[in-house]
């Protein structure tokens, strides 16, 4: 095991700060709100030119080396690949995405996918070979806000049959899904060709020894510790349920209190207990949040007919969830409805990666925790099909979705080093040099 | 006084069911939502072409007829005068107004004008003269939804500066509302020039003796007692706030509740203070509603950064609305403010003309009570200019602004006999024929 703790802490140590900043910046210029700010927000929705720009410049960076190759699979998800001596093994995967929200901050799948990157340069620069092939992938539409949902990228490459159903998932301007995906992988293979870049097949589905992606954390536990790391155990379970409650419309000043139904004063005494219950679970991984609010004729004088909200709520323990759904159910008026318009269950990381994510931080003496992950992200489908974790790097303030959004370089370059010592100990060092088995050139 | 008690019964008596329930499914007809169903909704804002063609419509059952004549001011307010013995004498005034809300009932004003021409009726059958004149008027835009702020013309009527102020308001579609008052102006007098109706000049702020009118409830409260008439003894004062909560928006799924400042979540817990203060004071004329409620950014899952709410209040008593205002400033958290977007003191109707219509009541059996105005109603400005009062007929299940609005014709010709019996009782019975003086014809 000499050589490859030795390699292990050559390639963290080749992570280069700069380096990883300019292509952060480099990459915020596509979409860029204000064009030269790295920090002014990002608009660069799925599979637009600005997003499939994005993704040719970043593979650009690596293709034309020798002993990478680059491909781009059915679900417009693009890969590149540092290929390792043995072919047939299936390789380590690391990436994010780089698609944002509709106004976005600069980090938000983008630096999973720079750091990806960066671990390559690290590589090189360390002058390590692999036995397993590493990829950075680039998955399509994880934000879902051009198309919904999101993860379409990574939920077809686990499950091919979910494709078919998106295909027909159409923008806000009546572009089906399938049609953007032809006219990425089109020009993505436009541009391989011209370039004369290494290209390879990439079904679906394709086997994958692991899969770790390293993203910012989006909320601020890390910030308000201090800590470098974030070793996510799992993504917490999720459920949302919409809560209608009806009333009678009537004249705010004629009608009295002992004649009134009254929509929103049931709604807030609804929304007051259930916020109540969640206080007292005094539970800190309970996330429980009304995000929208609406009644009807919504009018200062009219007393309201109904009122619709929502409830998002978050925990790692079923139970919990439960616990507070039943209690939501119980504290229904009379004639109240609630629906559950999503229910995600807890979805838990390897424990041999997890193990070496810690691992990783202790040998490159790196603040760290375990911790949940309270959004959504790639890993989620991928937990299903192959040994998966996740890095979170510290978010300032823990603001994200937001032209704010940003962590210090030095946090990211730290994340990105434990990035590089767990790949590099998945993809095993070698002496070797890298096959070409399965590589076919577009030349 | 034994000819004069006489001639109130004479003419109480004389009000007819059929004719008056005739008179309101005729007036229904404009602007009828749904032609030939009386209850299926009207949408006869103020001034448009229904409403300028129900006033002339009204107004031509009587205004052929001797001793009648009509007239149109400055506003587009219209008259219809039956003449007194003393044409120098003020005349008595009843009426309302027959616009209404974009869709609304079919009684709300539309009822106090048809009440005050039943009088001319019954005055015309039971062959009883008055000394002073009596005017049924037909004030404009007393709803506010066409043009606002509503009341404009009884406001412009005692106060007639306030025109000036009016003539610049515009509607939906851009048309001012001078414009609109001219054009009803023109077409009213060329109806009436073209008919040969007896015309009369219309000075804003003419002197009178005493308004009366009568309307429907638009509250519960008789209709739960079973009573026939309310005696209104003033209008409550009422206040209208706008709370404005912010917070900071974040992550639904990655904030934990230690690091939220949820804008949701502290405008519920006010809320629901202030709606239980309410309810403390267990106090059947106070009045409170949380009528709007907008959250932003209104997302499942995004911690709210804003909630704004409105308040509106209402009490006769100013120390209540002083106390609730103050309990309301002091929940506010901090960041939180509260804007006064109304404040209208309470409207105390005369003594002596309450105490008049309790009498009428009793003097016809009509099981009755004193009671407040919850609403607003052109009474509201013409109790500060004379001698003002309303009486209120019952409305079923206190439906109002509503295609359901109804109340049974038998509790709207009861109130109505009360209304005949005041208005004879202020003009005075005579036996002089009545005066032609202050007449021009347009003949």
């Amino acid at each position: 095991m000499q050589a490859l703790d030795n390699a292990r802490d050559r390639v963290a140590g080749a992570v280069d700060d700069a380096r990883l900043q300019a292509r952060l910046e480099g990459l915020a210029q596509f979409g860029a709100v204000q064009p030269g700010q790295p920090r002014g927000g990002v608009a660069r929705q799925a599979l637009t030119e600005q997003e499939r720009l994005a993704r040719r410049w970043l593979a650009a960076e690596f293709a034309g080396r020798p002993g990478y190759a680059v491909g781009i699979d059915a679900a417009a998800n693009v890969y590149v690949r540092r290929q390792g001596s043995d072919a047939g093994a299936p390789p380590v995967m690391t990436g994010s995405h780089v698609d944002t929200q509709p106004l976005g901050g600069w980090l938000d799948g983008a630096y999973g996918v720079a750091a990806g990157l960066e671990v390559f340069a690290a590589l090189d620069a360390a002058g390590v070979h692999t036995r397993r092939a590493i990829e950075t992938v680039m998955w399509t539409n994880e934000e879902g806000s051009r198309f919904a949902p999101g993860l379409m990228g990574s939920l077809s490459y686990v499950c091919p049959d979910r494709l078919a159903e998106f295909q027909d998932a159409r923008d806000a301007q009546g572009v089906p899904f399938g049609q953007a995906c032809a006219e990425a992988r089109a020009d993505f293979a436009a541009a391989a060709r011209e370039a004369g870049w290494q290209w390879f097949d990439t079904p679906l589905a394709r086997p994958l020894h692991a899969y770790i992606e390293a993203h910012i954390e989006q909320g601020p536990i890390l910030e308000a510790r201090g800590l470098q790391v974030g070793c996510v155990t799992a993504i917490q379970g999720v459920r949302w349920f919409r809560v209608t409650v009806p009333g009678r419309s009537a004249h705010a000043g004629t009608t009295p209190a002992s004649a009134r139904d009254d929509a929103q004063a049931k709604a807030i005494a609804l929304a007051h207990a259930l916020l109540e219950y969640g206080r007292a679970q005094d539970d800190e991984a309970l996330r429980l949040t009304i995000g929208r609010w609406q009644c009807r004729p919504d009018s200062i004088n009219t007393i309201a007919d109904q009122v619709v909200f929502t409830v998002d709520t978050r925990h790692p323990d079923a139970r919990v969830l439960d616990a507070l759904q039943a209690r939501l159910q119980a504290l229904l008026p009379p004639g109240a409805t609630m629906d559950t318009l999503q229910n995600k269950p807890t979805v838990t990381f390897d424990g041999g990666l997890t193990a070496l994510a810690r691992q990783a931080c202790r040998a490159l003496r790196l603040t760290h925790q375990d911790m949940l992950s309270g959004a959504f992200h790639d890993a989620m489908p991928l937990a299903g099909f192959c040994p998966t974790a996740m890095l979170f790097a510290p978010s300032i303030a823990g603001i994200s979705h937001h032209p704010e959004e940003h962590t210090a370089i030095e946090d990211l370059a730290a994340c990105t080093r434990a990035l590089a010592w767990c790949l590099t100990d998945l993809a095993g060092q070698t002496d070797a040099p890298p096959a070409n088995a399965s590589f076919t050139s577009t030349r």
